[in-house]
């Protein structure tokens, strides 16, 4: 790592920490702008999330399903892969995510590089491999001499760089500016009296255990259903289809409720359409409390308040493919 | 239709002849800028563009198949279609298609708003209904109060509404600034010499009875195979398709060959991936003349001249569903 690199990132640390000390009294922070270290590296990520060609079939790309008009995700219960094969579990926003734990409802992966080559090689998302998205990179010039400006190498382009690339981009797409961080910010009019009691009423009746932090959510992995089970015909077992572990059946990370009136379907199975209905099921599984529906009414109300800011930037033009490019395949 | 609208539109004819006339001497004359009549429509129509609602499936959008980060088309022989069918056609660039004499392949729709509907309610593509895509849109009271907002009217959503809306999007997305129009415009630095004669060569040998204009194409239908039969699986018969006439078999509206670098792979079947394979067959199949590989290369620079001003604008923000808003059918 280059010096101004380190320096940079502890820069960031200090201010971070900083930042998360002037809100200590309450569960939840606001939401810092991003920190960029090369808006180079972010643009040429912009592009690879918006690429299909990563994908076996030529049409699927990470935006496909992290879409960035629709809070970061596809707004489905389960997302659709290649040859509209469905996937095993929600499609999680990408919004906010550079402030997860770790990256997928399991953790799997410890961080947004880890998680980028995933869904790329996974035969019922993407479908491709890394060495067939590295060989079409590479097949592209204008995509290589970009490459080569980024990460100043000479040769060819890596799995490696494509990661880091998709990741730097990722890393820009936080969220602040919302109701809730501006009323946290000072801003005393920010939220209504009915938004102000469901924010207290969510921290009261103990939400904050595990949504807290700036992402409200994404610190720290949790049973679903910790007073009665979650009935779901999902197969999903959560971290314990990692480690094999009985104790760790069911085990989620918790997900950011930051965005969250845009982020419907809700749960790991995307099965509940409705916040009201979220509040309802959280309430009785997680906490053993039955709300009032004038207490789901505030707490949505609170809930609703957290949408900042969403992406804002151009729509990446794609370097066209060559000759030499290899072919999509979407039916062969 | 208001005067005020009635004078812009005349006042851009006008523009339009005096423009073309200064180019008369070329067979094709530079892509003027876009006539923005509503700017408000045109945002409300960017979303509607981009929001994959409009589908029965919830995945699939206008810019799925015309996508506007790969020169307005997904470079796929033919598209997919909802839970993944194989299109029967190419799916032709959404650039400079307000140029196009007709809209689709066989020309079945008069104009933009004409096509806009056809891929919602086709089922082998998005596989909803007008009914439906209406009823979503009424659900969503950030659409009905940009809806009323742009079309100055207090009811519902409409149909109507909806295609004048994209189709005055797709209105914006001309591509002026190529090179070749630089060249065109008076800056004879703008082609080498080598794309020059290519141009010369293009003109000379006879590509210009179809390919002219500011499109270079749209203009006219022609028959695929003029002086030789067009060999291929793909059962479209162009125009006949429509009248049943034999004399229509194999018609098809001459595509436009601006961006034609970015809108591979090519023909109605989507069959040729190089430029160079595509001149050679139209120069034999069309002009009964075999193209020399030299004759070919300069043909094929001047092609890639073609490309102008790729769309540059935000990516929308799509308003949420509500409650009541139906549910996505991806897989039920």
């Amino acid at each position: 790592m280059k010096l101004r690199t380190v320096v940079l990132a502890l820069a960031a640390a200090v201010a971070s920490l900083a930042w998360n000390a002037a809100f200590a009294a309450e569960p939840i922070q606001p939401i810092a702008g991003p920190v960029i270290k090369s808006q180079a590296m972010v643009e040429l990520g912009k592009k690879l999330y918006f690429d299909p060609r990563l994908s076996k079939s030529g049409f699927i790309s990470c935006n496909s399903c992290h879409n960035l008009s629709m809070g970061g995700t596809d707004n489905l219960a389960t997302s659709i892969g290649d040859r509209w094969q469905q996937g095993p579990i929600n499609a999680p926003t990408v919004l906010n995510s550079s402030l997860n734990v770790a990256q997928f409802w399991d953790g799997r992966a410890a961080d947004l590089k880890a998680q980028a080559g995933g869904p790329i090689a996974n035969p019922g998302e993407m479908a491709f491999t890394h060495e067939l998205a590295v060989d079409l990179l590479n097949s592209i010039p204008a995509y290589k001499a970009e490459f080569k400006r980024v990460f100043g190498t000479d040769g060819s382009v890596n799995i490696g760089m494509v990661t880091d690339a998709i990741a730097a981009f990722e890393e820009t797409l936080v969220t602040p500016g919302s109701r809730f961080d501006k009323w946290l910010l000072g801003d005393k009019h920010a939220l209504s009296a009915t938004e102000q009691e469901g924010y207290k009423l969510f921290k009261d009746s103990g939400c904050t255990a595990c949504h807290y932090g700036p992402a409200v959510g994404g610190s720290s992995f949790q049973k679903m259903g910790v007073v009665a089970a979650y009935d779901t015909p999902n197969k999903a077992q959560g971290v314990a289809g990692l480690t094999g572990k009985d104790a760790d059946r069911m085990m989620f990370k918790v997900p950011t409720l930051r965005n969250v009136d845009m982020t419907y379907p809700y749960f790991h199975d995307g099965s509940v359409w409705t916040l009201e209905e979220a509040v309802d099921i959280m309430g009785k599984l997680q906490l053993g409390r039955t709300y009032s529906k004038d207490e789901i009414a505030k707490i949505v109300a609170f809930l609703k308040t957290l949408t900042g800011k969403q992406p804002d930037f151009k729509l990446p033009v794609l370097p066209p493919s060559t000759n030499d490019t290899p072919k999509p395949k979407p039916f062969g």
